[in-house]
Parts: C-alpha cells; sequence; structure tokens
C-alpha cells in the first residue's frame, strides 16, 4: 500500500564524518547561490538572485491568475493581475536571504538545502503595498494571523501541502510589504513567483510567498507545517522552538582577486587591495562592519557606505514611508522614487596584501546589539546561521 | 614562498564512500542545473539555464569590448559590439550541455562539478555568424585550429589562464557557428557571457566561449589547458586521451506529479499519467526516444514531435542554412525565422500508473547509431556520460 508518506523521510542531522548527500546535491543544483563577485551589483542581474523552490515552479498563466483574499475580513475580494495593477505601484528594493543560508557549514549538519554562505540577492520589486488592501477587505477585530498560500504543491517530512505561511497582522500591516509582480523593472520570472509574491522587507525568504495565490485573515495563530514545523528555530527535535523571522546581520566579501577553480582559493598580487562586499541587517540600521584576514582573530573597521538619506534598513516606519527613498541610478529623473532602505549596503576597506595565505571575512553589527559570532550559532534546522563567512587567500611572492 | 599553484591541487577521483565535498557543493551552489520542469518550456525562462563558470564572471563594459582576430589571416580585424551587430544577423534555438553532465553519479567520482543529470538547457542565440567573418580576415592555407579567448582569468590545476578553447578550422567554418550578443531576445546576461560569446550547435558547453575577446587562427593543433588537459576523455591521469566534442544523445524526463521537498521522489495519483520530456543530439538526427517504468528493465516507444521541416538536429548543412528553419511561436509573422535544429524536441509516453514504487527513465537514440547507456559509460573526467536518468516515483493507492 503505498501512500504520500512514502516519498518522505523525517528530517535528520548528518553524521559527524557523512559527506553531503547526494539528495543534498540535488536540491544545490536546482536552487542556486549569488555567485559571490555578482556582490559587484548594486541590483543583482535576472539568473544570479539566489533561488529556494520548496517543490515545482508551477506553470501558472498570468492572464487567468486571481488573488482571493477572505478569512476574518468584512468583504472578501478577488482581484486579477489587471486589477492589481491598477492600484498603487511602488518599487523597494529589499535584499532577501534564505533562512538556512550557512546550514552545510555547520557541525552536525542539518540535511536539507545545503547552503554555503551566499543564499542572498537584492531585487527592484514592483508591486503594490499589501495594507491598503487589507484594509479595503477590513480586518474583523479578532484578526491574529494572515496565511498566504501559493500554488506550489508538494510533500514534505511526510505533510502534503500547497507552500502557506503565516504573518502576524502587525507585519502583514506594514506599509513596506508589496504583492510584487516585476522585479528588476520586468515581470517576474516563473523561479521567481511569477505572476504575483509577497515581498516582506526584512524577513528571512521563507515569508516571501512566491506563486501567491490566496490570503486568508485568521483569528488565531496559524498552525500550519511552514510555520509550526519547519521555520523554527529549535534545539532539538523535541524543543517547540520558536519561529524564524527577521534576518539577522550578515557582511560578505566579494572575493578579491582570481579563482581556483576547484577550491575557489582566491589567488592575489601582494600590494594594495581593495576588500570590499555587502552587509545588511533585517533588523536595524547597520553600525559597523569590520574585516578579519586571519579568520577572525583580529579585526579592523571596514568603510561603509552611507545609508541612503531618507531612511536605514531595518528601520520600522509607518503609513507614508513608501514614498520616501532616491531615484534609482536606472531611472530618469522624473522617474520612479525607489526606496533602499532594506537593501544591503556597500563596505570597502584597504588592505596592505603581503605574501602568505590568509582567511578573510567581515562581521557587520547592527543598531539592535546584534552582530556576527565566530563560533557557529547551532540549531536542529540550521537557521538564521550568520557565522562569519571564510575566504582563503594566497597573496603570491611574484608581482 | 607561496605561488599560484598553492590555490590549487592535483585532480582526484573521490573515494568508494566518500560523499560530496564542501569544494564540489561550492561549485554546484554556484553552477546551477535546469529545474527539471523546466523542461515544460520550448525556451528556457532567463535564470533557469544550466551555467558553468571555470572562474569568476568577468565585469566587462559593452560600450568599451573589443573583439580581436589575428594569428593565421591575411587582414587582421579589431570589431567592437557596435560593428559586430551591423553584420548580419542571425538566430538559432540551440541546445547546450555541460560536458560534465551526470558526473556525480559515476563511482568512482572524478572530483569536479558535480553534475547529476540535468545540466542543460535551450536558448535563442542571436549574433553573427563566424564564418564569413575568418573568410574576411582570409584564413591562412596553412590554418589548423582556431583558438577562442574569454575575459575569464583563473588557475586550474596550477595553471594560471585566461579561458581559452581550440576549435578545428573545419568546425569554425561551419555556417551554424554564431558570434551571439543576445540571448531570448535580450542583450546577453552578465553570466551567459555579456557582452559576447561563441556558440557552437552540436558541441558541448566548454566550446561555447563565454566572453570573448580574440580569436586567433593557428597552423598547428592548440595545446591549451582546456584542449591537451580539460575535456578529454581517459581511462586514467595517464591516458592522453581524446578530445570531447560533440553532445551525445540524451532524454530527460520532465517529472511527473509532484515532489517531495528533500527527496525529490514523485508523487503521482494512479490512472493515466503523461510522461514527457526532451531528448537531443548533437552528433545526427534523433530516430526513437524509449521510456522505461521500471530502471531500464523494459522499454517501451514515445512519440517524438516532429522535427522542424526545414532539417535535424545534427544536420550538418552548407552555407545558407541559416535562412532555414521556422519562425518562432514569439514571432510576427513577418519576425525572424529561427533556426530550430539543434534544439531539443519534446517526446511523451502515456502511461498508466498503478500503485507502487516505480524508475523512470528515457533513452535517445540517433541516426548516426549512438545510444544512452544503462551501465556507466566512465572515463576520468566524468565527460560525455549519457547515462540514463533515475526518477524515483510513489504511484498512491489513493486517487
Amino acid at each position: 500500500m503505498t501512500t504520500v508518506e512514502d516519498a518522505s523521510r523525517p528530517s535528520r542531522l548528518a553524521d559527524p564524518d557523512e559527506g553531503i548527500s547526494i539528495e543534498e546535491l540535488g536540491l544545490a543544483a536546482r536552487n542556486h547561490a549569488l555567485p559571490l563577485e555578482a556582490l559587484r551589483y548594486d541590483v543583482t542581474p535576472v539568473g544570479l538572485h539566489y533561488l529556494l523552490i520548496h517543490y515545482d515552479i508551477p506553470d501558472l498563466d498570468a492572464g487567468r491568475h486571481l488573488l482571493t483574499v477572505d478569512g476574518r475580513v468584512e468583504r472578501p475580494l478577488t482581484l486579477d493581475l489587471a486589477a492589481l495593477r491598477e492600484r498603487p505601484r511602488v518599487t523597494r528594493r529589499v535584499t532577501l536571504e534564505c533562512a538556512g543560508n550557512g546550514r552545510a557549514l555547520l557541525t552536525p549538519r542539518p540535511v536539507s538545502q545545503p547552503w554555503l554562505s551566499e543564499a542572498v540577492g537584492t531585487a527592484e520589486w514592483t508591486g503594490t503595498p499589501l495594507a491598503p488592501l487589507l484594509r479595503e477587505a477590513g480586518l474583523a477585530a479578532d484578526a491574529v494571523d494572515v496565511v498566504f498560500t501559493g500554488a506550489d504543491h508538494g510533500v514534505e517530512r511526510g505533510v502534503e501541502q500547497d507552500y502557506q505561511r503565516g504573518l502576524p497582522v502587525s507585519e502583514a500591516l506594514r506599509e513596506e510589504v508589496l504583492l510584487a509582480y516585476e522585479m528588476n523593472g520586468a515581470p517576474l520570472l516563473p523561479q521567481h513567483g511569477a505572476p504575483l509574491r509577497l515581498v516582506v522587507p526584512g524577513w528571512y525568504g521563507m515569508a516571501h510567498v512566491k506563486w501567491l495565490t490566496r490570503i486568508t485573515v485568521l483569528d488565531r495563530e496559524f498552525d500550519g507545517y511552514q510555520n509550526a514545523v519547519a521555520y523554527r528555530l529549535r534545539t532539538s527535535a523535541d524543543d517547540p522552538g520558536v519561529p524564524v523571522t527577521r534576518i539577522e546581520p550578515r557582511a560578505l566579501v566579494q572575493p578579491p582577486g582570481f579563482p581556483d577553480f576547484m577550491s575557489r582559493t582566491r589567488v592575489v598580487r601582494p600590494g594594495p587591495c581593495t576588500v570590499e562586499g555587502r552587509a545588511w541587517s533585517g533588523y536595524a540600521p547597520l553600525t559597523a562592519v569590520e574585516v578579519t584576514t586571519d579568520g577572525g582573530v583580529s579585526w579592523a573597521p571596514a568603510t561603509l557606505d552611507p545609508a541612503t538619506p531618507t531612511g536605514h534598513l531595518g528601520n520600522d516606519s509607518g503609513p507614508g514611508a513608501g514614498s520616501v527613498g532616491r531615484r534609482s541610478p536606472e531611472s530618469a529623473p522624473d522617474g520612479p522614487v525607489v526606496d533602499e532602505r532594506w537593501a544591503w549596503r556597500r563596505w570597502r576597506y584597504e588592505w596592505s596584501a603581503t605574501p602568505g595565505r590568509y582567511t578573510l571575512g567581515a562581521r557587520a553589527t547592527d543598531a539592535s546589539g546584534r552582530t556576527q559570532p565566530i563560533e557557529q550559532p547551532w540549531n536542529r534546522g540550521g537557521f538564521a546561521n550568520n557565522l562569519v563567512q571564510r575566504v582563503a587567500v594566497v597573496v603570491t611572492a611574484e608581482r
């Protein structure tokens, strides 16, 4: 008697000396990371932004796609894409990171999507703000969570499901939250949620539900799989844990010099070398980025590019915040204003490279006091892990 | 004393029970495959096409980019992008596959980019034919190989290099070979070789040099790293081997039903199930695709979509062939004709699914007599390996 459960196995931790399995590799081949040299781009070019797709990319027809708003609302709504496009239009530059970024570097390793350090990307998302739509539908006074349902369908640890995530009403009503139908100025690509996805600036990627079909308001906390089982910080399998929410601060080094094909070790010539990269936090504005060239023994301050004049990444803001920001470099002077408060910031460090072997890394700190650890912050799902990156560099004797 | 060689290690085979290493995973995170559900698209959407980048994606300025043609030619040439765009413009739909596709499934496993079965994609490449340009430069009578140099720079097994590949003059003069500056109707993306790349229909991906800066005609066989060392079929480390050239036939199944997140095992309901996918060969027109549901014990014929009326994948063709093909579905009736002879073809098989566990696969055969093996065709680099794919399926008892 074969059942849906036969396709799944329970979650597990890898054995101490167990290499990456073929199943983990299968996920790595599908769900790609940002090639680190792409940290050079303010906005990640199409196709280089990280991807995490739980099941299959659905085959949806934008012309027939409908979004339903129901549950604890006074006036349930159904909108097609044309109706959503007629609503107020906003573009935000937002950095997204997968909650499992860094998982494959943990010991013991939770067996799941085996990210190293680069499951991140920054895009300009265009869409219409969610909050006014919820207000039009009329939230009931007892509303607690808002559930977003995607069209991707699969099994996970034996549970058949459409991908669904609940968000507390207070977060769903933030003016920054978008129903996005464009990415980098073009219609959404299939793999990024076409024709419609949620964007929740500051939160890890699991909240940004792709292929969005339904928004349901509940009078209780959502107890679906992705909230109650999957995305939780647990110390053990029987710990109920706490929810994964916003993005911990992280800085990534754009690796200097040129790489070895297999090891990705970098070769740098001796002399002055600008080490640069990006940093972000979903909690609060960044206050510092520091750089190490000795794997975290010693640190030196990096220069952080100014925040945009009108706001900070991680700043909560009230109604009207959608109109602040600065114009996109690509836009005409009279083009739309792009809100960049939720995007990564560039940093630089002038390194005097002398021959030898080095391990480069960077550490971001934000105004909430959060920073990045040198020792791994372990949890059973491998979530919200912002261990400092390690970039192996050989500085040659020869110039 | 540190040197460039310190960034590299010699090539090796994995130990019999060695899982995928962190270094292999690092390559898998960068160089992604085609998610198999994307076999549904005739032309692979941007960002889903497989990628194999030896070093870093270079940061090139299309406005300043120059292509030099030199070596054994009567009139060396230097052209910018504007000059290339003024030349005759051709669009070809071409399936590209990485020569190392399937490598991570081999035993013993060559340690390199750890592809499973899906390092493939089909794009519409637009550019100008190479052959007329070579004729204008005036090939010397003693010309043997044409070397294509890319701007990507790195180290590989201790050898510092710009990526370079040589192609026999007879291949370089095929009318199908393009200098491409657009992909799927838009300027090339950075990761696909912007602003200019070579496209050699029928050959594995290593021949399609990206970030093309120079074309050099030699009076001898090119003995650079990527021809003489890397891309060769060898039985052992000291076997000089033979060059990797054209794409062996392969069929891939677009996995039916829906997946389990971790195992990617498919769940299918009992009843009629259309199993479909794509097949291709770089040698000769396809003659058959067969399907197995029992891991290769028994086979049944699939229905192969007709070849385009004007040609076949793998057909060599003379001057003027660039004008044949059929109009792209996206094109206006008076739009450009797209040559599809080098693109994959769709196939279908009507399966009556009854409850149980299955291993699906498909096998392509071409007019040259080449087909796909059930037992692995092993070589030390893991190249040109077209072992039949295995898709695990659970057909549930419940409808």
